[in-house]
């Protein structure tokens, strides 16, 4: 078991990453002053709870813990005001009170919207995250939480740390191929925005990381863990640094609304984004290198490069205006200067974004 | 104009108090720094935004503010989280940015709602309370801010501390005479747990309270807001002091809950509630002086000391018992020790209890 410290004061938390911890959630529980007279209310979703509930509330249950648990349909719907409601009146049928600690069993949906439930729940109680996605060793770490508005993604949240992050990598076995691969975009981007040699090492262990070798996964997921902690430790509330976590996420989240959140998942998506801010960083100058080594490692991956054809460029152009409000012809992008390193560019021309993502329209 | 702190460290902020300070807004607002790039959000209700919109957004947009307004319908039914996605639909549309601010033009039930609004949109943006009920000298200031669930009252909700509270008594001639003696009970509240001049002064001030005359209520309010806001200061998060605001409250939240929330104001409730705890001391050993000098100040207001007969005394006990989750026959309670002193009691028993709430059936 490796184990890793999110440095935020008062409010710094361990990540726990392994094969087979969960077997000693419950000591953990303890030890972190978890205590056993409140009900624990564990969030989940259908596929999860069919392959991974009962490990956890047996191990829970074993140490004395009094559990309950809540499962939402699987998929970014659940991200609703309504399903948020739904958990809370669970959580007040249980008998959950200031001192319960609700426990997010999941990937990103689960872990978001379980966030918000205890960030939101009397104003506030504690909060574990066990994540079974590969994606979720971005989503988490940093205590953003959230549920999305019919207009918006993510719009109605918080910032609300978890106690801990508890990540047991045999529950990934269970994950469907492209969920895995999807999910290593997210470790792709921890590498190329702040460590080459990280970089390097993801592109020589792909295939194993793609075919969930144990020791690979454990090393991937915290090296990703420490890359996403080190920056949200330095800005927590994303006033700067922060935004360099959105590589390739400005034309992701575009391509994400274009397809209709149905065709892409997060994870494909930012790989075409990633795409578009290394052809950026080309025109801005920067080493063509940038390129070809970005698309190489995103194919050992068999992660998409090229955007699908039949995405409207002026309605991706208009999402990504709409996310951000840029004003007069410029956007902020994230751009990659070097493998491992990257800049906030407030000064990229929206005509060069346009004519990128035309260009990966065509990208081989 | 008369201004006060509440000392919240880095999250301090002022109530500035006055009438016809609103004519003052758009200055305000440029002097706690709330830029004019970003929209600001008024949220209101239909009684107040026939009554005092114009006013609030003619003095920003005079300023150069520019400004959009949402309207809910009057209650306390408004504090739900269908009509929070409302208001960010409202926000969404009108191109609500991070540096945006929300402004809860209104009672209670307002400034709960938008504040909450103002806490969760984008993870948190600015908040302005601009309190127009006597109640609201409470509700306004402390940062608690929240909406109900179908099974609960204040469940889901945020400390979001606001950038200012902008006290305008002026706004406070139009409120019905039952809401405005349903707010005075708060500030009774706050003179009986913690300063006995101050409740002197109400007694003697009571008529002039009730009729609004201008220099009472803004020397009534400013102390009210004192004590709310050195309360606030000891315990932002409600971890032990900030519990003794709840005076009167235990046993007036089954009332309203019993009532069905359309017989009893939250105030009237309190009322009643204060009266219990005062019978309690009485039993409890202190002096007999506490009960009869509560229910002088409390008639000097022509708020109810009488628990209305038909509320069955046993769906008020178990509403309490739900509320806080006693334990084992006992019950926490603030309890007055003396005018303007109270203790948090807890071990008071719940037979007690039972005996004050059918005594308060007979209470003349
Ligand atoms: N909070 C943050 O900082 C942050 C960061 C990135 C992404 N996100 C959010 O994360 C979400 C995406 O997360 P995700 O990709 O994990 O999605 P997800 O939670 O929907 O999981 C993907 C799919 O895999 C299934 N699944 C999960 N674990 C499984 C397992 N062990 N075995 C079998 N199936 C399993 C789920 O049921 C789902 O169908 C998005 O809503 C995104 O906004 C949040
Ligand atoms: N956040 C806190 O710390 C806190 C503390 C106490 C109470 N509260 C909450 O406050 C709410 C009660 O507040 P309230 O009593 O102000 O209720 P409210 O906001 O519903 O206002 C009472 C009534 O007066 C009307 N009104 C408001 N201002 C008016 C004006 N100037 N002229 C004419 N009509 C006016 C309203 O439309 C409403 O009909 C409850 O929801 C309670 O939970 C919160
Ligand atoms: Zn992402
Ligand atoms: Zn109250």
């Amino acid at each position: 078991m490796r184990e890793l410290t999110v440095d935020l004061g008062e409010r710094s938390y361990p990540i726990y990453i392994g094969h087979g911890i969960l077997a000693q959630a419950g000591e953990l529980f303890v030890k972190h002053g978890i205590g056993k007279g409140s009900p624990l209310l564990i969030v989940t979703d259908e596929h999860v709870a069919k392959r991974h509930l009962s490990k956890v509330s047996d191990t829970l249950e074993k140490t004395g813990y009094s559990t309950v648990s809540y499962t939402v349909a699987a998929g970014e719907r659940s991200k609703s005001l309504r399903v948020l409601e739904e958990v809370v009146t669970a959580a007040l049928q249980a008998g959950l009170d200031r001192k319960s600690t609700v426990i997010a069993l999941g990937g990103g949906v689960v872990g978001d919207l379980a966030g918000f439930v205890a960030a939101s729940y009397m104003r506030g109680i504690r909060f574990v995250q066990i994540p079974t996605t590969i994606l979720a060793h971005d989503s988490s770490v940093g205590g953003k939480v959230a549920v999305n508005h019919p207009l918006a993604k993510n719009i109605i949240g918080a910032f609300h740390q978890p106690e801990m992050v508890l990540y047991d990598t045999s529950t990934l076995q269970t994950l469907p191929d492209r969920e895995v691969r999807a999910g290593l975009a997210e470790m792709v981007k921890h590498g190329l925005i702040w460590d080459a040699e990280f970089t390097t090492w993801l592109e020589e262990n792909a295939q194993k990381l793609v075919s969930l070798d144990a020791a690979a996964l454990e090393h991937g997921l915290y090296q990703g863990c420490k890359v996403k902690s080190i920056v949200v430790s330095q800005d927590e509330k994303e006033n700067g640094l922060r935004a360099i976590l959105n590589l390739g996420h400005t034309i992701g989240h575009a391509l994400e609304a274009v397809a209709q959140y149905n065709e892409l998942l997060h994870g494909e998506a930012i790989s075409i984004g990633m795409m578009g801010s290394a052809k950026l960083a080309v025109k801005l100058g920067y080493s063509e290198h940038i390129y070809t080594a970005t698309k190489r490692i995103l194919q050992a991956f068999g992660l998409p490069t090229r955007l699908p054809a039949h995405l409207d460029t002026d309605a991706i152009m208009s999402a990504m205006m709409h996310d951000k409000k840029f004003s007069e012809g410029n956007m902020v992008f994230i751009v990659p200067t070097a493998i491992g390193k990257v800049e906030i560019n407030k000064n990229v021309s929206a005509a060069w974004v346009r004519d990128v993502v035309d260009e990966l329209k065509q990208e081989a």
